[in-house]
């Protein structure tokens, strides 16, 4: 099994896709170049591909493991987080006022997928940091700043993110842990976190906890919610390490997959309360935690991508290899697996998935670059917009088709990858965490209708799918044979996609249920539409390179043409289940009844 | 966790999907009446829910062990097998001339579910031994029959099919297992064989292996494999157990789930040769195996239904009682989700599902039933062609939609979904083997387009299509409101079933690539299309049985209305995936070249 780092489609995604090389001209003013961007996904590649990736199947194995409050993180893992530090990979996208490179979300979303890609386990450590980054960098004081971002972003201290309790999951506003006032412009916390992706561990010199936490007197529900941060040990006024605070991980959790990474159940303030600074304003800490949790969605999405980029390479490495039955072709011998014509579908199913949800991923980096760097204030409008729009669909899709495709990737393996010495097994386990953390898949579909599509009156679903127009006509116009029906089933798509989205404006209006009944299979409308976009606009891409000796056209066109003619197809069929609306659900409490 | 067997929605698939009363009045001459197998099912499914089922969380943790050749079973496996044997179990389906209850397929079928749905890992030893009878009945000289079938029957004795090896997995051509004539009428076997189910355990007195094997000259290929009955103890002529035979477990795999179930490394023959009788007649031991695995073919599809089922229990009780957010129809109190529209579209969608698959693994053993009981040569034959048929789909859609089933099932925890504890994830790994074994799904696709659309010059299959027209236009005809627009819905995706076995028949004499391109979506859109008919079929039998106060009518007809809108629009779209053949997959050599 050799994991190799995808950089050249990653790179050729970011430019063909997403527009790099427009955002690099006319918008970061100089800043980067290609060469500069090339070469940093380059050696993070090659970082990835020799220092992490090698640990990932020992990490599933050995898993995190607890005892008396320490946690101890797989062998392996504590070198290379420090090397990885050493190398300032934590600092990719982070300020260079703090140390970072401030490189483009564009390039962190390529970074983010290639640490994954190596090993989600591992690199979910850096990807909660990078969020706790975001969040302070928004909503933190001055003084917070200066004492806690510089290490963070360094990669000596790593964060968290203290959202979840047991009875506060989806629905934060049942949150119980307890903040009170010391009386020196400090707090004092008190409470229960659970599902706290590395909240204790052996990798960094210490942990700072942002956790949601409600003040005394504070309104009911999300609105009385203030984002506090909390450290492992105290910084002294130096930034040297002071004491323990009053904080510790109690037990870890026995789960299905990314054993690797430590997922904690959190104590504050079990004697005087954990010593805590508040992260903007009282009250206000789920917009804080907003910032946190919109870089997170999109880095879990990155995650799907990643996961499913890595089940691809060791399928196909083993369709090469294993020899069964005859090829169609004739011929006496054994031949490999990948000869038989629904192993290439199943291959060639994995890779567009890839591909399909890495473009989406993309186009929400770009969006967030736009936001960022746009030129015009309607320009950062229409960026943060579409990046608002795409986030969930970013997240939910691509993690659906991460789970997907890892279950291929077993099936490939037929009863070899039902062991667990394959490691087949291990990415369909670590991927299905991604369909659920961060908001699970139905809340993202359902911020997608409720929130996302009235956005700009409308305007920034329709883009989209005038986008999907775009790329159908551009490719009925280049004309080329390799391209099959893929102008015709993109089109289609689109047309389906904007009867479903006319459906779910109209019930937005007057019938929610039905728009909520709609919601999931409207995302995945929605996710496959733009998907066949994203691999017919690198399909033209490769064929406008072409001249210029691209080898990777035939390939890219075929995989465009592979998706519109093979799972494009059912748009039609899910814009008809979206429009059904809530009336199949009515007798749900029937249906739903004991009638054993 | 409170599961309970589903024993009413099993009885009820019974009577009103496949058939059961006109099996019972016209063909089963008088031999058994409903209340005799009503209460056989009753009280099966009163055993599963209460002695087996409870073992099915710890079997997972403690999983089956291994050392020095011994294999342990989980706590609790051994007692309750016995328990299961010696209440007659074990003898359903088998002939009463060896002890066993010759209950129809129809039962057996429903038994398996029970056992599978109490729990996979401990059903799998009896379902294996169930396939062991099966082939030796037919293919047994007079002598293996009177020595080995009455314990077998009895559960005292367990069996085992001993195919795969490590190169022959799926083509079972490249077999090399070794057998030698040994001049008493005996056989000598050498070789190693992998991934046998219950190969070794301490849950029975004996084990009967059957096994394929080629002897000295053997033609190459299948056409050169004979199978054998190798015992773990040799059985003296008054049915007492002898020596140790020479074979032994070599170890264990550890696997993704179904923990509680031994898959072994056997070795033959590593001093003067496992002894072995043939079974059948040298050189035809494929067709032999055959009769073994086609019952395991169904079985293994009814794993799937059993499976879902039970993620499906877990999940509704969780969503009943897991409060979070509040209901869309208003209120400030937190509400169970089972309140919120995608959690009914979740939780449905598994119910939907386990229907659909339970009505063809239904309409199977009822083919199979016809084919041993039709009242005419004619009709047994029909009998035959349509298991023929039936199987493959009964195999593999079950499986995935098992798979499917149980990975909603986890999605619906949420975060806890993902934490062992709960339960969930192992319903999720136990079933992803079933698409896997007895032949992977894949090879069903190609099984029933290759060879199952040509049984009766097409009309086995055009009869099934028939079948799902007369389903929709009844529904049609019966015109309640409640059905939706299930009648449109079923009969569009009949439709497409239509159109894509007329590409199929097209391609099989002209153009095999495509027909091996389209088989997966194939098998996929013949499934859906039945299974959408067994769900209307339920609910117009419910609706018909409703003055004499059936209380599920209305969820019945929901549930088919439900599936109709909700899963099925996507009939059309498949067909089309078919329709395109093998040509999106022609550049598949540069699609899968590494262009990283």
């Amino acid at each position: 099994m050799t994991y190799r780092s995808p950089v050249a489609d990653i790179l050729f995604s970011l430019e063909a896709v997403a527009g790099l090389p427009e955002l690099i001209e006319s918008r970061l003013e100089g800043e980067f170049d290609r060469e500069t961007i090339a070469s940093a996904i380059a050696e993070a590649g090659r970082f990835a591909t020799e220092e992490i990736a090698p640990l990932n199947r020992g990490a599933d194995k050995a898993g995190a493991t607890y005892a008396n409050g320490v946690v101890t993180t797989p062998p392996g893992f504590a070198d290379a987080y420090r090397r990885w530090a050493e190398s300032g990979w934590g600092g990719v996208a982070a300020p260079p006022e703090f140390g970072g490179m401030g490189l483009p979300h564009l390039v962190n979303v390529a970074c983010t997928e290639i640490w994954n890609g190596a090993s989600m386990a591992f690199a979910l450590c850096p990807l909660l940091t990078e969020g706790a980054i975001g969040a302070l960098k928004t909503y933190g004081s001055r003084e917070l700043l200066d004492r806690y971002l510089e290490p963070m972003v360094a990669g000596r201290w790593t964060g968290t993110m203290n959202l979840t309790e047991p009875q506060a999951g989806s629905d934060l506003n049942a949150v119980r842990t307890r903040a009170e006032r010391a009386g020196d412009g400090s707090y004092r916390l008190f409470g229960q976190k659970i599902f706290i992706t590395y909240g204790e561990h052996d990798m960094a010199e210490n942990i700072v906890h942002l956790v949601l936490a409600r003040l005394p007197g504070a309104p009911a529900g999300t609105r009385g919610l203030s984002l506090f941060l909390a450290p492992k040990f105290l910084v002294n006024d130096d930034g040297s390490l002071g004491a323990r605070n009053d904080l510790r991980c109690a037990s870890i959790e026995h789960k299905l997959g990314i054993h690797g990474s430590p997922t904690c159940v959190m104590l504050f303030g079990e004697s005087d309360g954990a010593k805590a600074w508040l992260v903007g304003e009282e009250n206000r800490g789920l917009a804080a935690m907003f910032v946190m949790m919109n870089a997170a969605r999109l880095a879990v999405g990155t995650q799907g991508v990643a996961i499913a980029e890595r089940a691809y390479q060791q399928a196909l490495e083993f369709a090469r290899e294993r020899k069964q039955g005859r090829s169609a072709k004739g011929g006496d011998a054994m031949a490999p697996i990948i000869q038989h014509p629904d192993v290439q579908r199943m291959l060639m199913t994995m890779k567009a998935y890839v591909h399909a949800s890495r473009g989406i991923c993309h186009l929400t980096a770009a969006a967030l670059d736009l936001a960022s760097h746009g030129r015009t204030e309607q320009e950062r409008k229409a960026g943060l917009e579409r990046a608002a729009l795409l986030t969930p669909i970013a997240k939910a899709f691509s993690t659906d088709l991460g789970d997907e495709a890892t279950s291929i990737g077993v099936q490939i393996h037929g009863g070899m990858g039902f062991i667990e010495e394959t490691g087949a097994a291990q990415h369909m386990r670590d991927s299905r965490i991604a369909a659920i953390y961060e908001g699970a898949n139905g809340i993202h579909a359902i911020d997608l209708v409720l929130r996302k599509l009235p956005l700009d009156g409308g305007a920034t679903a329709r883009n989209e799918i005038i986008f999907v127009h775009d790329v159908a006509r551009a490719v009925a116009e280049y004309g080329a044979a390799g391209f099959g029906e893929t102008a015709a089933q993109l089109s289609e798509a689109a047309d389906a996609l904007d009867q479903a989205t006319h459906a779910m404006r109209t019930w937005l209006a007057s019938d929610s249920e039905s728009a909520l009944a709609g919601a999931s299979p409207y995302l995945r409308l929605f996710g496959l539409t733009l998907g066949g976009a994203c691999l017919a606009k690198a399909g033209l891409a490769a064929a406008n390179r072409a001249a210029k000796g691209d080898p990777s056209e035939l390939a890219r066109v075929a995989l465009a043409r592979f998706y519109a003619e093979k799972i494009l197809p059912v748009a039609p069929g899910l814009a008809r289940i979206v429009a059904s609306g809530a009336a199949p659900l009515a007798a749900y409490e029937t249906v739903l009844a004991d009638v054993l």
